[in-house]
């Protein structure tokens, strides 16, 4: 993409309304515009990093086995009486009359509509194991929605939903779903730690969330210091084998970490004090087991190999995809701007013309973009009439996490500057070994 | 896919409650279900084909050089009192009121906020042309939802606005749209003839409708049959180029072509009698020349190159995403089911195995899924222990457009079966052969 052909509306002036760092840079940088309190678009930069975190959430739940669908924004209102969630849910629930003066809402969460499609299709033990999501927008009333994508109240989730024909399938889901998230967030370049949880309105008995540490973040977290080294790294887990699954759930979920609403200081006490921690953390995910509360409720139910008919066990797991735009930031930046994991950028590379017009360095700048696209990394090319000084603060504040810098200078010398946001070193080389560069660090976390 | 591992509820019986085929069959393929009154899921079937449409919606707008970004559902009132059409809209707007008391609406377009956008951040001539779009659910009350997707409450749209300097530019912009739709559409298979329309509450001077010809078509249309032979065909268009654009369009524009209610009797008469016709269609997109209409109302202007301050020049263009799907079956199918065009079918192959549990047949199965899958084509694999007949069905309902078949007997012979959907011909060759036809078929199309 050319920047003179773009929609980049860079702020230069901090916004007044942004307290937190990921939201001042999300505006700084033109990836969001307020709508109304809480409701946002996303400018073509913002977008780009939606649909790059989306399109990992995707991989990763189809590696796992799991089938995407798409549910509506609206549901009628009957469909959660039948769980008795509609009088429950409070005024965060955005309730509306339409024209026929028929209730409906504004779907929070899903486990009603997909456990009305599972009985309408399914009965026989056969169909089983079932996991279906979506990714969609979703409506929150919040009484003060801020921190801008971190607390809004039109937000994108991920939720999925597993059907299985007994606890211990269930549990196998839900592992499934912890080990598949692990993934998504490390190919983000994020640390989300599972800690214990608290079930809230959607009821249960096992549930983890993933939390991000971050001076920022909403809850109060307790681990031991030795659960943000693990890695899933790049091992391949079979997610059909239960055993193998529940091993790296187990090594994930056995050192302490847990939520202010589940801690327990006499169990917190026992651990070393250098590796006792306490911190804020921002949470990214949420996985639930909750057995039967909804299929009981509202009859769906299956026919096991015994012939026997019981209602279908089920978990729902949610991953917060608009929010995670807040969070890699609050974890991924410094004062000049963010720095984009590569897992997620909104383009792989930056193009700096230090010197529009000149024929060799534009003509230099259009080889570099025409070598990198052809190797199918897009890059942001610079192409304005304006100064280094401004380019290099634009660059620094997208965060693009490698630059190359094209001038007349450096092509007497045969070279250009190749710069890793993150640790702001440069290295001078030729055109080519800087598209091979950046071509190798691409395919590495590929 | 294996067909086992999915979530594909085929129907038997024909849904008493769809009158038309393209509703008929979604139903009985397991691609939408009903949730309220023109409110839908989109089964897993369904979801591919949905996301397939959006994808060559995208890849045409980008090589047209129009950005994307995504605004939200919900909008607040105040920006669409600004243009004066909140009092206008009528029954079919949606309007909400949140736990604060604020008045809110579900977008059924969004004219005014994309305006909002641009007068936020751009003020200068220099920064235009510009064409912003997105593809976001929208929500009309319709006082009678019916057809399936065809006239659904909430649906899927790609709208999309241009920002123009002057009205030659503008008038550049709406050429450019309507040769990127041409491209669209005939990509996914259709014939949509660009029709002379009225422009309705969305206001303007110019403006065309693009209709599929189909009996079940809710618009009377009125043609010159020699429009109906014209293709884009794989010329490339340069999109920067105003003549050449215009060119495009003015082949496309010249025969007659209109709906109802821009129909001229007299001028009909002037085409020879045996390429007068009148049919019914459906309306799959529509691009709109409007000027200043609300860049004026909401002060959204520029400076131009010779200094003075204009209300930017506007048109906004639509695609009915989600409708598609429709108009794609509606024209694409036979008494059997559904008969996908290779650019948006939900699969590429469909692979019938004939006798599963023969090692022989099962083992050939999983090497010509592995050996489609490694060139790219993801194949459904029927690997359920059915008779071959309710497998033969069920393809033939989902209208995959080709199908290869796996069986003991033909492997005794050295071949497999391919068979066109279209055509219903089947022809015997090696294994590797069928994969390559395969192959070649999708690449003569990408």
């Amino acid at each position: 993409m050319r920047l003179s052909r773009y929609f980049l509306p860079v702020l230069k002036e901090n916004p007044a309304e942004a307290q937190i760092v990921s939201h001042r840079y999300m505006l700084r940088a033109g990836m969001i515009k307020q709508q109304a309190a809480g409701i946002y678009s996303w400018l073509p930069l913002g977008y780009r990093v939606l649909k790059r975190i989306e399109q990992i959430v995707h991989e990763e739940q189809a590696r796992a086995g799991h089938i995407p669908l798409l549910m509506p924004t609206l549901q009628p209102a009957d469909l959660w009486r039948e769980s008795g969630r509609y009088d429950d849910y409070g005024q965060e629930m955005l309730r509306i009359t339409d024209r026929q003066k028929r209730e409906m809402l504004y779907g929070p969460t899903n486990e009603e509509m997909i456990t009305d499609i599972f009985r309408s299709h399914v009965s026989s033990y056969k169909d089983l194991p079932l996991t279906l999501y979506h990714i969609q927008w979703k409506f929150r009333d919040e009484m003060r929605p801020r921190f801008g994508v971190m607390r809004g109240r039109e937000f994108l989730m991920k939720d999925g939903y597993n059907f299985d024909v007994d606890k211990a399938a269930a549990l196998h889901a839900y592992n499934r779903h912890m080990v598949s998230y692990l993934r998504t967030y490390e190919r983000m370049g994020l640390t989300a730690i599972p800690m214990r949880a608290d079930s809230g309105p959607i009821g249960g008995d096992d549930t983890h969330e993933f939390l991000v540490l971050a001076a920022t973040g909403e809850s109060e977290v307790f681990y031991d210091s030795a659960v943000t080294e693990l890695k899933l790294g790049s091992r391949e887990v079979d997610y059909d084998d239960r055993e193998a699954v529940a091993a790296v759930c187990a090594e994930f979920t056995t050192l302490y970490a847990r939520t202010d609403e589940t801690h327990d200081a006499a169990l917190f006490e026992t651990i070393p004090e250098e590796r006792r921690k306490s911190a804020r953390g921002i949470e990214v995910g949420q996985i639930f087991y909750f057995g039967t509360k909804y299929s009981e409720a509202m009859g769906a139910t299956v026919v096991t190999p015994d012939g026997s008919r019981v209602p279908v066990e089920m978990g729902s797991h949610g991953i917060g995809v608009s929010r995670l735009l807040g969070a890699i930031i609050e974890a991924n930046h410094d004062d000049k701007g963010i720095i984009w994991p590569e897992g997620v950028t909104p383009f792989a590379v930056g193009i700096v013309n230090l010197k529009q017009g000149d024929t060799a360095t534009d003509s230099a700048c259009a080889a570099l973009y025409q070598a990198l696209t052809a190797k199918g990394l897009e890059p942001l090319y610079d192409d304005r009439d304006e100064r280094a000084g401004a380019k290099f603060a634009t660059m620094d504040l997208i965060g693009l996490p490698w630059r190359i810098t094209v001038g007349p200078r450096g092509l007497g010398n045969g070279v250009v500057e190749l710069t890793s946001r993150r640790t702001g070193v440069s290295e001078e080389m030729s055109l080519e070994m800087a598209v091979d560069r950046v071509v190798q660090i691409y395919a590495e976390i590929a």
